[in-house]
């Protein structure tokens, strides 16, 4: 930490800027960082329901608008949440000054409405800390080589936070939600659940991927690469109060436990090809041509065959590609002269997550015999190091995450 | 004309695309401009209550926002109508691209909330009319050289048209308004006023100083210095049968009439320094002084004095300058050892503006005796080739212009 710059990047929610007492709020709050010796570089998003809006406007023009255009028109969210934040900060003496995406360099590859940061341009924010400003950014957006606008997709003001911490070698990324935290599982599934001191990138990057919300995958990939320390804050908790959720290397004061959460994810589907002639090189074609239309597989099962030369193949896909799937698969089965294709929406992903895992045995056996034990059928399972995720009922899916945090996080 | 290039620039108006119905059918127009032939580039403004909204966040955060913090705000409401507009025309099947005054390098001082258009890139709008593009450009917003984001203060989007119109050697400037045209004088005090049809820069210059707000003067200025023909139009009528208002060089086909319009303009005061020495060089400085506030004066006289040596002085000012005007000249008072200030609210300027004045003497005392024969008090006077212009009493405003207008227009 200590060959950090004395920078800190904060990053406040739509939720945290929606009224003009929040704003003011949240421009004490910046205020009191900045009076406590630290540059500070400010990411905000749009206020309140101004998105939602927006996308409706656009919703009454076109049911289908035009990508570059949508860009467009969401980037004056943020716009209009660092202007208002900025305004905020003056209003109580302190000098402050905003930017778009545009103005301070977030240059973006051209994938409207789901871009990716390629570079920041650091010199004008430098420039305006040394002139003693605050520096108010607008989270979500950037700037194509074109000169487009565009937008970073889901979480996307995480994203230009974390980033801007990396650019800027801030010394910690301070993420202000409402929920406070990273909990051991979904409080309004298991009121026990308990807030997650400290969270190795790792274990995070697993949490995020099997369900949890509170910060992208994508995140916290930029974080763990380039090393940034992610407090996770709530926005309604004076400061000295607010311990959250810190995301980490994994050092040796990270507690040992075997397992950090447990995740719900209810965002899959399962589709299996049947009756598919079990040659080389069917699965190669299967998921190459899904990753072509960037339909993202996440657990992947060939069953044993019922009949000789014939495989099953079952997958999982997120809930809105279904009908690209569908129909890409409906090709395949096609050209392979496949039997069927079989849908499942009621299937859900629980996953128990922890770097505890990899030294302790018998964590899998567990879950699966508690599962089994509590009349749970297992569809699926897939492992990492650090992660078993099983598919089952979607019925079955909150019994199932209260009985496993009972047994490992209680 | 002929000289001119294809392009046509058409503006349109806030409340012309206040919902998702007035955008499509303003989609529908600029397209019939195209299909016919011309390559299209369309200023658009806030969507309706936009601004006024964004102002109203602004004052909850700050009885007075931090003016370039304020542009900052304010410019999203643009971006947002040309987000809009330009999926309106690709839903109806069409190639539209918008920009901002950012990306299409509209240049402009640094003034916050009041800037002037420096300059113009015109390369990439060129490069997208080549691609067949219609291109939709935020109007009211700049960027200032050090890439501050601006607004050109009140009527700003109509300058965006003009100065685009002026660079781009547009064959015409197309502004659709609510009115839909010029008239003789406001309608909403005399229905017989008449839709003028066509009217040389210089009497529109003189109507719009005069009050007659179609159209404010720097637009004018613009579009005569650079000789673009500005024809205002109604948003609500059908391309065919509308219509409007030609403002062009006054050529011979502009019917000679000799009084174009009448006009009342209740937004000024008078302000009298009295008892002020007689001393040369006093006028001088007392409007230098005005003019460095950025306080601009409108009529002048100074009163023939009643005793030897000491002078009245009397001015109109724009009535919101009343605060600083005051200050200023409480000061000026007490340095010339002036007697006092009086300030009057209750007056109002009635103007009479045509070319045909030039060659017709006698108009001048014509308005004079009418007034004075309707008991209607002349408090001053100012005249220019083609205006002349009273201060009278307010309350006799709106009978003034009824007279006038029935004598010289009707």
């Amino acid at each position: 930490m200590s060959k950090r710059s004395n920078i800190v990047v904060q990053k406040y929610g739509g939720t945290s800027v929606d009224d003009a007492e929040k704003i003011k709020r949240v421009a004490s709050q910046i205020i009191e960082k900045k009076k406590s010796g630290k540059s500070v570089v400010v990411v905000v998003s749009a206020p309140g329901d101004t998105t939602d809006n927006l996308i409706s406007m656009a919703a009454g023009i076109s049911p289908d608008p035009e990508i570059r255009e949508m860009d467009m028109l969401l980037a004056t969210g943020e716009q209009q949440g660092i202007a208002l934040v900025a305004m905020a900060i003056h209003e109580q003496g302190y000098k402050a000054i905003s930017f778009t995406g545009h103005q301070v360099g977030i240059i973006t590859d051209s994938v409207h409405s789901r871009a990716r940061i390629k570079s920041i341009n650091t010199k004008k924010i430098k420039k305006e800390l040394t002139q003693d400003n605050i520096v108010i950014v607008a989270g979500f957006q950037g700037i194509s080589p074109e000169e487009n606008i565009t937008t970073l997709g889901r979480g996307g003001s995480d994203l230009s936070a974390v980033a801007l911490a990396a650019v800027l070698d801030a010394h910690v990324c301070e993420i202000y939600t409402n929920v406070g935290g990273v909990y051991s599982t979904n409080p309004s599934i298991v009121p026990g659940a308990v807030k997650i001191e400290k969270i190795s990138y790792d274990e995070m990057l697993e949490l995020a991927s099997a369900g949890a919300k509170v910060l992208q995958s994508r995140s916290v990939e930029i974080a763990k690469k380039n090393n940034v320390r992610i407090d996770i804050k709530s926005s309604y908790i004076d400061e000295q109060k607010n311990s959250g959720t810190i995301i980490m290397k994994e050092i040796k004061d990270l507690e040992q436990v075997e397992v950090r959460g447990v995740t719900l994810d209810k965002n899959q589907i399962r589709m299996s090809i049947v009756g598919v002639p079990d040659r080389p090189g069917i699965a190669a074609k299967i998921f190459g041509e899904l990753a072509e239309e960037n339909i993202n597989v996440d657990m992947i099962i060939q069953s044993s065959a019922h009949e000789t030369g014939i495989n099953d193949i079952s997958f999982t896909v997120n809930r809105e590609m279904l009908k690209r799937a569908v129909e890409i698969c409906g090709r395949i089965k096609d050209e392979l002269k496949a039997r069927d294709i079989i849908t499942d929406k009621d299937v859900a992903k629980i996953s128990i997550i922890g770097v505890g895992m990899r030294s302790h045995a018998g964590v899998a056996a567990g879950m699966f015999k508690l599962l089994s034990d509590n009349n749970i059928n297992i569809e699926m399972i897939s492992t990492s190091e650090i992660k078993i995720s099983c598919v089952i009922n979607s019925k079955k899916g909150k019994a199932a995450v209260k009985i496993l945090h009972k047994e490992f996080c209680e």
